[in-house]
């Protein structure tokens, strides 16, 4: 398909046929062209074992290619039916208590239990049979959010040879583990388990370790199921939706090249701009491990945010301006869960395109103007977003930073990553979110927030990219381990000291710091060394008073800037500019809540301009707005909550 | 016994035959006159497997009779000894995390459990032999608190035993149950489990079923009991003491009609006036269950309100006007929990009417003051409380909004309808408390506040009532779902939308929202469409701006008001009163802070006045105060904290 | 030694031969003088079972014993290794809800399993046989921080054998539990159980039963271990490091008869001057308990005091102090965990004498400082601490109090008794922290704070020393229950009535309550009855309002105040400074934040002085300053930070 997919989740197995004649009809209203069917049914697809029922699943497939819309046919294999746990209670999960979990959720298997290897290819395969070749077929989804852990003992052992594979012998395991602290030598593979409920602290190498294993042994599940579809059907993309979240052992950066499209599903917790920001900021990140491909916004949620108690309903216009955030970073599209809210069941209060009070409403009126806006923009599918800006973002950094006894329970990677990535994106600058190990040359300024494990070679080469030019902002507890959560030795910050010209004798973990600029730290401070660099700021007050907060160190034909604490966002913004500026980049200058994002290829730009305030926004704008199809010369009024996308050439 | 029972749980096991003595000579001077024995007396009665030993308790008994002292006998079967559990570990209780509990403190069984009911069967025989025709035998108790639920096999098995009596067959479960979602549809029975712990969200009406079955299962355990006991003593009343609580899975308004006497416990839970207000509420309550028969005060604290962390000593006087405030609303007396304070285990802090510092106390000549007061009011029990105001209670919308998952955390439904009864209360009103179901016809107006759960039936009776000149006022997530759970279709607030003349689009959660009233809402907001009804009141900024927050319609004979947040206690109160008044209701305009219940009968009227207040309050009064025993003419002056009883003909 | 001991934890086994070098040039460097050596080093000394490796500890103590540094040889059985727990599964530990812990972290056994007692003796004896006679052994560690419980079958049934040794027959055990309550009564021993998870309240004598129970369980096992030890090495000192919490079941006022040198861990909770308080506290206890022999700081943290979420950087001179602190009150030396931060493992972010950052460091400088510091100290080694007040400390007090079911949650024993101590310490007065039956006649003022649990003879015991002439302060909530932890009979506080002259008629729990005198009292207050007693303050406002808040009572000879409440910090000051200038303790008159130490031998006093304050403080003194070498005239200038040590004769 050339165009953008728009719709969503489909669950056809929760209504009667007469229903799903209104939902063809009603998709065919809102310009729906895209269905992810079947995640969650293989209760209804295979009620009893090998008893399959793949009729109503005919006839809905049937409607759906006659009503013009293509079929995102799912395996669905993140929910076995409870005839499977009744007959292998061994495959129902274990969590870190020993307590065996029951089935009468979703998510009630252990990926690395046999029967469910063996029964999840089974319905794969029965699907791939049954379906390869209908018209309505145009992709592969398999299972559904990666990401169910375990500790049961089929855990433990595919853990084992994972650690196996990855050490070779005991003897490198016992030192990346630091197993001569507290006596944990292991003298035999047998003796290693899960790091399960245990009197006190948990190593932490192990802990990180039982995520990188986890992300491979679901990578695994999940390429057996995509071989099986693949012999079926060789030309049709297969994928699976990827859901990002502090609980999630996946390494999406390297699953991202075993899909055949990087998909995602967003659901932002804020109710404020911060979901904007979080939209922006995960569409960003899919659009680095897509890698240039486009990507697929996989579910959102039509109606509501999720803000800790409550569902904050989305105003009017967010639903759109969420959906074309993503878009103008590449989505080919903007799906949702789910197409007709659920009258029962466990997420009857998810939001859905169709509410439970029907088609006669605002919202689903804005679905349909939706509908009507994307087959506009299906040409600036063409551009790419030029990302003068780089911010490293490292799930292992992440996972290795969740370990329990850290010198402040406040140290929170993602929130580290995200402050850097706000403040460039309320600048409006175009930024990427690649891998420590990445080629940086294309980038202006790189920012490493709290990169805390980097392997040798990463650390090397991002000194490379400043020998050579580049401009660096790393920010605090950066560089101190290596990729065995082990202390760089020399001192911290181990492995960027050199790069930065300073040396930090001491952490100072506070509850909050002033800074002699007027601005504010707050969770961290450190007692910081000049080794080279000039200071930009400093402490004021406490027992740091006078000493560097903020430095800055010419190295080779580069800079390299130092952050020892957490700026508070107006501080933050005030030196991010500063270091932007420096680095050459030329900042828009936009009204507040105005977000742009600018996709170019060919000397043709597409501005996409998002105005979420709550005033009129005037920015500065020449071309075709392609929503309202009007001329725009020299500005652009953007109505509170509205939006453009103006092409220019 | 036509007067007042006073007395309480009297547990002598824990004292010496010598302390027996006087605690009868005691009992004799405070006016006690029914003494609960044997609730935890198990162990003491057995105290090896059928080695009975009753010679305590006869003594006991025979005490009691000769001291005048009437006994309410009650069944142990509340706390197993500890031989039983050793005997039978598979009678232990087992939570939803697998966890299987030891005995060592009370409510360890498994009322599922074949060998716990067989020998609650037996030890309830065996007293029924022993005691049958014994002089002081007055009553009996069968267990205590009824509400214990277990999650084990024996559980398991019988719950699924019930669903097959509910639902007749699969396809008819997995259709309430929305099985579709998830893939959880079951083909076989021996699949369902109890709501044990799962990975994620718990299905809502699996859930509601297991609370329902509970009840059911509870109540068969009763009525064992009640069977063999009546067989004993055909004439004497078998009752249970109802807890209230929002972990007890009791239908109390369907097992009332199983109990010769409505017997509750209560125990308030806030320092304040909430105190006051909570045992309105229950004493509301009881009145209701029991249907215009007497009822009882069974346990209640002589000396601390249980407030949060610590136990809130009940000032001078408090626990005087709390047993009134039962006996107003038709409590057949006062009692309570415990006679005489506990030197030792876990609830020795738990106050008595007796107290660690004996007799020669404030509490103590508190406790015999009322036990004069009593006798007085003996008359007051032809009275019946006329109640012009009905509240509905449903125990099924109680449960179905424990949900894990509703849009808003912060909906409670016990505190909505609490708030409704608040005001009412405070404004000097009668109120009930019935069910959806009842026939409302004897009310002037009906406020039903957040009945999330209605069945068709209930909402077209409501319908009815109004449609024949009845007042509702009903308030916001009511009328969303139907007995299964599920969202009744066609937009909110579905089943009561054309009684109520408005369409709700779309909810809005919130922490609050302004009325351009000037009062404030909370937590809740709703979109609301008229369709016939007018608009009294209207949201003040946010997204809702100018929209109806709250409605009356004109319905048939009836008027329907609709209230789409939840209001402040002052513009609740307000509110309230217009329509209370819009129905024709008198209100009496009492002093704040003091409670009037009016009985009447044949012309006559007893009005118990309770003054909670900090300072004297004069109210209009004409008659005679049964309490001080002086005519009242023209006004009546209460000290703070003072009652009366004024009868007048 | 004569000296004091300079050193700490040391764990070779983490680091490479290279590194062990090093680590003797810089403690010598340092003027470390004891290391304590393999404290979790089973797994490397023996990697598998029966295979012993002791060549690399062997080299580790030839280059401790030629670097001039003696060892404390540890026993590792505080982490037996993971061939261990795969072996023996049945000796992990259970916790209350059965969960059996995984091995992982540390303390992963249970020490009632044979099996570990058997292997951890093995262990012991096999570190006797070799190292006995080494140049560089000094002392014996056993194990580590006894205090690890278990709830498992093997507990169970060593719990039930030392409830037949205590109570002699089930009859007694039935009395003292109150088993009569709530139908526990046992008729057979194999009915009892630990206080696993159960449905509602445990029995708080079972409670408190089975932390006494651990209490000598774990003092047995060391015993085991010190007489394997003492057989290889009549002359040399066998001890533990004890540590304090409220999770820790040990008695260590009963184990200090056990150990050769009691030895403590020390590790405060607040950044601010709490800290330093919480130091005073730990190192009196620790001097009551060596009963006037030396005693040992065996481990605190070089840099980093635990505050809630972060590890709060001590500032520079502040371990100085600590250690000082502690010197001052007898220990014999400094001692810390651990020589060398680690840099992988759980505790990786422990501070250490070498951190991260090296030996180029202000820490480590610091810590070269203190080294050479302490050798000018021996001589103080002669004095001893003349302590005029003694406040009352009881750890059953402190068990019976953790009773889930008190009147209040807030009431905190630990916290009572350390805000007694609190203003003493900050008067600069010499305390004592005996236990209630200790001899008191050397005291001229006795505290008692929160004494709950009190037997008989205690209670006679502190009667008698008033008799006789002594003063006593109790406050409230003492002499409540006796070792059954029943109430005492005839009325609050039943243990100390007669001696306070008060009686108390109930409690009244509260958050706060103000004082005639202006003070404000808090968590508790008491209706108090004056039985003989004169009124020093009175309760205003609230229920109590003035009534009796703090009484004096002439007993004997004696003098005893009550006070009836918590008092804040002030009011508790200036009656505590009332109390003991009426006790003829005359006091120093501190600046604040100064700490004052005195000990004393023969006429000569040495005077530690220790300035914790922001400011520069002038303190009267005369003599030399061990610290600086210099002669003090008259007054001593402290700087902010500094610390003196006075000897004037």
């Amino acid at each position: 398909m050339t165009g953008l997919y728009f719709g969503g989740d489909y669950n056809p197995e929760q209504w009667t046929p007469d229903v799903w004649k209104d939902d063809v009809a009603l998709m065919r209203r809102a310009g729906v062209n895209l269905a992810t069917v079947g995640v969650f049914a293989w209760s209804s697809l295979e009620p009893e074992p090998g008893r399959y029922e793949f009729g109503w699943l005919d006839q809905v497939m049937d409607l759906l290619a006659d009503g013009g819309v293509q079929v995102d046919l799912a395996t669905p294999t993140a929910s076995p039916p409870p005839w499977f746990s009744l007959r292998h209670p061994d495959a129902l999960p274990v969590n870190a208590d020993g307590v065996r979990l029951s089935h009468g959720s979703r998510d009630t298997y252990c990926a690395c239990a046999p029967a469910y290897r063996e029964a999840a290819v089974g319905i794969a395969r029965a699907l791939g049979e049954r379906y390869a070749g209908h018209p309505a077929l145009a992709m592969w989804h398999v299972h559904n959010e990666y990401g169910t852990v375990c500790h049961c003992d089929h855990a433990a052992s595919s853990f084992r040879r994972w650690l196996r594979e990855r050490y070779g012998n005991l003897g490198r395991l016992n030192e990346a583990w630091t197993t001569a602290f507290w006596s944990q030598g292991y003298s035999s593979w047998e003796e290693i388990r899960p790091p399960r409920a245990t009197q006190y602290l948990v190593n932490p190498t192990q802990a990180l370790d039982f995520r990188r294993f986890w992300s491979d042994e679901l990578l695994a599940a999940y390429q057996e199921q995509k071989a099986i579809l693949r012999g079926f059907t060789p030309d049709l993309p297969v994928t699976t939706n990827f859901v990002f979240g502090a609980w999630v052992p996946v390494d999406h950066a390297r699953w991202a090249a075993e899909v055949d499209l990087v998909a995602i599903d967003h659901y932002p917790g804020d109710a404020g701009l911060g979901a904007e920001e979080q939209t922006a900021f995960a569409a960003d990140l899919a659009r680095w491990w897509a890698g240039g491909r486009p990507w697929l916004l996989m579910e959102q949620a039509a109606g509501s945010v999720n803000v800790e108690t409550r569902l904050h309903t989305k105003e009017p216009g967010r639903m759109t301006r969420h959906s074309l955030a993503h878009v103008a970073r590449g989505s080919k599209g903007a799906l949702f869960f789910q197409w007709r809210a659920s009258r029962g069941g466990a997420e009857m209060w998810h939001s859905a395109l169709v509410p439970h009070s029907g088609p006669g409403t605002r919202r689903f009126r804005e679905v349909v103007a939706l509908g009507k806006m994307l087959p506009r923009l299906a040409e600036t599918g063409a551009g790419a977003v030029r990302a003068e800006v780089a911010i490293l973002w490292d799930v292992e950094s992440w996972w290795a930073m969740q370990a329990t006894h850290l010198p402040s329970a406040e140290l929170d990677y993602l929130a580290a990553v995200q402050a850097a990535h706000r403040q460039v994106w309320a600048a409006g600058v175009g930024v990427d979110l690649p891998g420590p190990a990445a080629d940086l040359t294309s980038y202006r300024l790189v920012v490493v927030p709290s990169l805390y494990l980097v392997p040798a070679e990463a650390a090397a080469s991002i000194a490379r990219y400043v020998e050579g030019g580049g401009h660096v902002l790393v920010t605090c507890f950066s560089g101190i381990v290596n990729e065995d959560a082990q202390v760089w030795p020399d001192g911290y910050p181990g492995a960027f000291a050199g790069l930065l010209g300073v040396q930090v004798e001491e952490f100072h973990p506070v509850a909050e710091v002033r800074l002699a600029s007027g601005g504010q730290g707050r969770v961290w401070s450190e007692d910081v060394q000049l080794t080279g660099a000039e200071v930009i700021d400093r402490y004021a007050g406490g027992v740091l008073d006078g000493s560097p907060a903020v430095t800055r160190n010419a190295y080779g034909e580069g800079v390299a800037w130092y952050v020892s604490t957490q700026l508070d966002d107006e501080a933050y913004r005030t030196l991010l500019e500063q270091a932007m500026r420096a680095a050459g980049i030329e900042l828009p200058g936009l009204p507040a809540g105005v977000e742009l994002v600018r996709r170019e290829a060919n000397g043709t730009t597409w501005d996409f301009l998002l105005n979420h305030g709550d005033a009129e926004a005037v920015v500065p704008a020449d071309g075709l707005d392609l929503l309202s199809g009007t001329e725009v010369r020299g500005q652009l009024v953007l109505p509170a909550g509205g939006q453009a996308v103006v092409r220019s050439d």
